[in-house]
């Protein structure tokens, strides 16, 4: 299985604890590939280590620093937003098909399941964040002008043979400029706006649980969706948002368990 | 290192979880020793294969069924009460040291420092559920008129080279029925009534958290005890009280940290 992570300096100590969960949970040998632009020699080096450890293989690739010229209008946006959308021109060619995780994430189960997953002529399998209500899809439908659900780009699968011919970054950039003043998210507005009409929807629950929505979740559930059941569904926690289970004060009933694999992670990786 | 557990059937899987924290998050090889009555020679067997698989030695040692003759007055006590405190009694000469811990624990961290702890002339080492107030140890020191701290018995470094010598049968049950009206927990009371001055404190907030006082810590120590504090110096983790992690409808902070290891306990023992 071909797992695709891309990452600035900030995200590596969480990139390395979503690895160790992934690693913990699921025997599977992964081949990892790390889009970046600024990890130093050492820090690939302590990730393709332990990763070769665990059987892994893992493949750092540094896009040059003059790879993405944004446009003028959208200099408010990282470079690394074009990594997930354009990783068909990133990876070798012999690449078709990757997982995509954000480092936010804790995976607590084997994704084999979201692996085999047929993605036929899809070019991404996503969930959206519903929090079982329709009121986020239905904010967002009409702020992009979207008739399908509003998908959250922390989880995918890419069909990376096929958005190898279909995604460049003229298309992109015209996006861009054009719906600028509609934009809060780039990168996943754009997933939303050009290809969420190609986008197979995934489970949010299994796949790409809001960690945030916990109370929510078991309220609109009426008391189904509790701890028991996401320990034993729930393939990946998400812990999206502003607050970080990294960052000080960070107190839900997931912040436990993250700290956990921070730290079996912290031994791992010897920081 | 020699490890003491004393199991019905009933806790039987809560064990294996509690095994499970102790091997993820300690290395050192264990010697473990279990006390039961009742464990079919099935069981006795998948406890020794996977922590045999571990490096661990394990040695299961039937109690007969005669071995203690309640006295008629205490028969609402189940033999197994007496487990702990007889241990010298029950546990080979050549051992003169054990670790005890309740299966309703979880293990974060290495425990070497609680057993290199120097216990000279004590008999146990144990902690005391405060909460960080002194209004359980002062009930409990007018209900059993006692001049220290109570002392939680789910945790222990047994001196059992002195408890050879210096517990017996006939002292426990003179003092269950001398006490009867006062005892609420059997093993427990004793351990205090008749060895709390041979006792040596330890810190609950490192080695017996009770993981029930998590917001009753977190506000007596302005806020200093908080989930980063606890995964960060927390060796042992103790769901006291009836609530218990693997029933339905356990919610706290540390639920989802223990329904992963009961995952793993399962996976790891072939349930």
């Amino acid at each position: 299985m071909d797992l695709l992570v891309t990452i600035d300096q900030n995200y590596l100590q969480p990139l390395e604890t979503m690895l160790t969960s992934l690693h913990d949970n699921d025997p599977a040998p992964y081949h990892l590939w790390v889009l970046h632009q600024q990890l130093t020699a050492a820090q690939v080096a302590t990730l393709t280590t332990t990763t070769q450890q665990w059987g892994w293989q893992c493949t750092a690739i540094r896009v040059p620093a003059d790879r993405f010229t944004t446009p003028k209008t959208t200099k408010r946006y990282p470079q690394e937003m074009y990594f997930r959308l354009l990783c068909g021109d990133l990876l070798p060619a012999t690449v078709k098909k990757v997982l995509y995780l954000d480092p936010d994430t804790l995976v607590l189960r084997p994704l084999s399941a979201l692996w085999r997953k047929p993605l036929h002529e899809h070019l991404f399998a996503a969930a959206a964040h519903t929090g079982l209500t329709t009121i986020a899809t239905d904010i967002n439908r009409l702020r992009l002008n979207q008739d399908h659900a509003y998908y959250n780009s922390g989880v995918l699968v890419i069909n990376v043979a096929l958005a190898r011919q279909v995604i460049t970054q003229e298309a992109l950039n015209a996006a861009l400029i054009r719906y600028e003043r509609q934009l809060l998210l780039p990168d996943q507005d754009l997933l939303n706006l050009l290809y969420g009409q190609q986008t197979l929807r995934l489970n949010e629950m299994h796949w790409n649980y809001d960690a945030r929505k916990y109370l929510g979740y078991l309220t609109r559930s009426r008391g189904r969706y509790d701890l028991q059941w996401v320990l034993a569904h729930t393939r990946v926690l998400h812990f999206c948002g502003q607050a970080k289970p990294w960052l000080p004060g960070h107190d839900t009933r997931f912040t436990a368990l993250y700290l956990l694999y921070q730290r079996k992670a912290q031994i791992l990786f010897n920081h």
